[in-house]
């Protein structure tokens, strides 16, 4: 069984001791493709990802920098700390538990998270990149649930009121998480300030993951939600949460997670670490989930490509194109959605244009007879205008691959797919 | 003179009467690239749009959709309707002058302004589009001044804090202008009240421009200025402000701006419209205005390239790239900006990244050597992973066309030159 082999090599590993205490009985490791054990890393296999509109908790990605900590919720507490000096905002630190964030409103919103890294294999096939090599299988739909971040920063003191001088400084929010992280001292990463008291942008302070309470792989017993940002920002393990005049100071933040231009290589990054932002919102991402590239057709038959497609910002996903002929003609793709107040749609034209969107599409396209030389492409475009381009651009830390998406399935002569 | 030639071509057309009271000496003319008469649209030669970071009125493009209103500020009103039923808002009616814009405390913001049509020109080399030929010219970058249009909604009734139930619903504000329109009884948009709400996103109702009132083809007495959405919904000649639980019904909004797919063309486009959203937020665009294609460049003599960058939405552009071998290789132009509180800076690593940006990059790139065959290409990326894709794609309404931008200037050998 694939989980004892884990554990077997887990047991060589130096860092042993501190992976002693993994999650192993939480992970359904035959959804998965696993791209390391230590930290755990896991991207959900294509075939099993189109199966679900809202992603059920044991096919969805799980993203590590380090090991699991293993937190009792009953003693777990966080810190939320107002550290920059204003006049209309009171300089404090407020410790918080789980009853106090159940005690707030509680908020539910099915949201897409994607890893910055999603598809960084695209980006290696060019040249060699530093990061976890992911295919497409590091972008879910889960439903999550918790109080709103602003809340709690509201509860601390604030000013809830954007119109507040103390908006007219840019100021961000820095999470941290417990437990131990490969590149820093701890996890650590942070959001503008004006994002997160957008109540309408649904940042969360999520304790719940579709219905249940955090896996441990996924933030037990606290975590950040945050729809529409890459899944660097969604910190989990929460340990403290700070109000604060500069963005962190973290690794995670500051040397990682940016598209570097294409002279920037691991010997002269230096220099361009400070030029480029921390990523935030997601750009707009399609990928083909069936057919996989293993998977074999039959010529001549019908087959209905499936696959999802999201944006970031609250941009929603208006179109998704697929081509058969290398992308000279493209044709339009079935979207299946969700729109205001979690109903979902296939219907584009019941959308209201206004609201923000928050969950991925799938989509679907019927090939009424397969070629024999199958080549599927398929082109996703968001509310801003903007859309996949046709080839990768590399960058050093591999992020933000969104080119097209291309697969070629194998095909089998329907006389022989009969024998 | 270039004007007594426009004034006499005038006089042959039949919508000669509509068009009798034009602001033509308002017009200079020698910055202008004239798309037609009437209605007036002219874009900025590109040599004269760079010379200037903040745009000066007499070299900001200039678009329209009928005559020009000709309106007595001093007897001016302008309605603003709460339309729409919700327990925490009272359907009214307010008249508005302008005395009682300026007694709202007043804002002002650099903002670039960019018609969803700039380029236009790139799609139509394609295949034929719907709509004026524009060139690179329609992007301007002025300072506009006035109050917030938030401020104007919460004084006629709207709730002001985006927490209140009355914003679980989405909701629109239409805008309407005095004065005809070419395909609607007048011109007519909406944006979302939910972005008109966030005090951040600096929707105003803009009385100035570069610190004088409004002019005639601006919009006087008061527009709307929506900083990171398309021109198109920066309505002029406000006759009427409505908040409404649907978007607008009119032409502009419903049946023109939007990115149909490619198979949607002059016949087939009604069963298209509804299934696509009116288009908002400005994509990732960069243009080099120096050299023009028209230019003579010395060969194996320095010349510095120029242009503008500008992403929608608020997000910022992050870097500009140029290409002199046809898009192989990409070197970083230097970007000249404005950041927090208006400050202009040449420095990225100055930045708070948590800033919105409203404003358009302009960018330089010395080449030590002008080459004998020379390709100059520019492709700008924004802060949320967007870059200019490297080939248009076509549509319908010939909108948002943001593709690499290439010139091949004319080249002298420095000898010839000599002479």
């Amino acid at each position: 069984m694939a989980s004892s082999t884990l554990q077997a090599s887990k047991d060589s590993n130096s860092m042993a001791n501190a992976y002693a205490d993994e999650p192993w009985s939480d992970r359904t490791l035959s959804n998965y493709i696993v791209r390391a054990e230590h930290p755990f890393n896991a991207e959900v296999r294509l075939d099993k990802l189109v199966e679900d509109f809202v992603t059920p908790t044991d096919k969805h990605f799980r993203r590590n920098h380090g090991p699991i900590p293993n937190i009792n919720g009953a003693e777990w507490s966080m810190s939320v700390e107002i550290g920059c000096s204003a006049a209309s905002a009171k300089s404090c630190t407020k410790t918080i538990r789980l009853e106090d964030l159940v005690s707030l409103r509680q908020f539910e919103v099915v949201a897409v998270l994607e890893c910055a890294g999603n598809r960084r294999d695209g980006l290696k096939a060019i040249k060699p990149v530093n990061g976890v090599i992911w295919g497409p299988g590091t972008a879910s739909n889960s439903r999550w649930g918790g109080c709103r971040l602003r809340d709690v920063l509201v509860a601390a003191g604030v000013p809830s009121n954007l119109c507040d001088p103390f908006y007219e400084t840019p100021r961000h929010v820095e999470f941290a998480a417990y437990g131990e992280a490969s590149d820093d001292v701890h996890y650590a990463s942070s959001i503008s300030l004006e994002w997160v008291m957008n109540p309408l942008n649904m940042v969360l302070v999520a304790t719940e993951m579709n219905g249940k309470p955090l896996c441990r792989d996924h933030g037990y017993p606290a975590r950040i939600v945050a729809p529409g940002l890459i899944g660097a920002r969604w910190v989990k393990w929460l340990k403290y949460i700070r109000v604060q005049d500069k963005e962190s100071d973290n690794f995670y933040q500051k040397r990682d997670y940016k598209i570097l231009p294409p002279m920037a290589n691991g010997g002269n990054c230096e220099e361009f670490w400070p030029q480029f932002p921390a990523l935030m919102e997601l750009n707009i991402q399609g990928v083909i989930c069936r057919p996989t590239a293993e998977e074999r057709l039959c010529v001549d038959k019908p087959y209905l490509v499936r696959g999802y497609a999201l944006s970031g910002g609250g941009r929603a996903v208006d179109r998704v194109e697929i081509s058969l002929d290398d992308g000279n003609t493209w044709d339009l793709a079935s979207l299946y959605t969700m729109h205001a107040k979690g109903k979902e749609s296939d219907n584009q034209s019941q959308r209201d244009w206004a609201e923000k969107q928050w969950s991925w599409v799938l989509w679907s396209y019927r090939i009424d007879n397969v070629p024999a030389n199958c080549n599927i492409a398929c082109r996703a475009w968001d509310s801003g205008g903007n859309k996949q381009p046709s080839a990768a651009v590399w960058n050093y830390r591999g992020v933000m691959n969104n080119a097209v998406f291309r697969v070629q399935p194998q095909t089998t002569s329907s006389a022989h797919s009969r024998l």
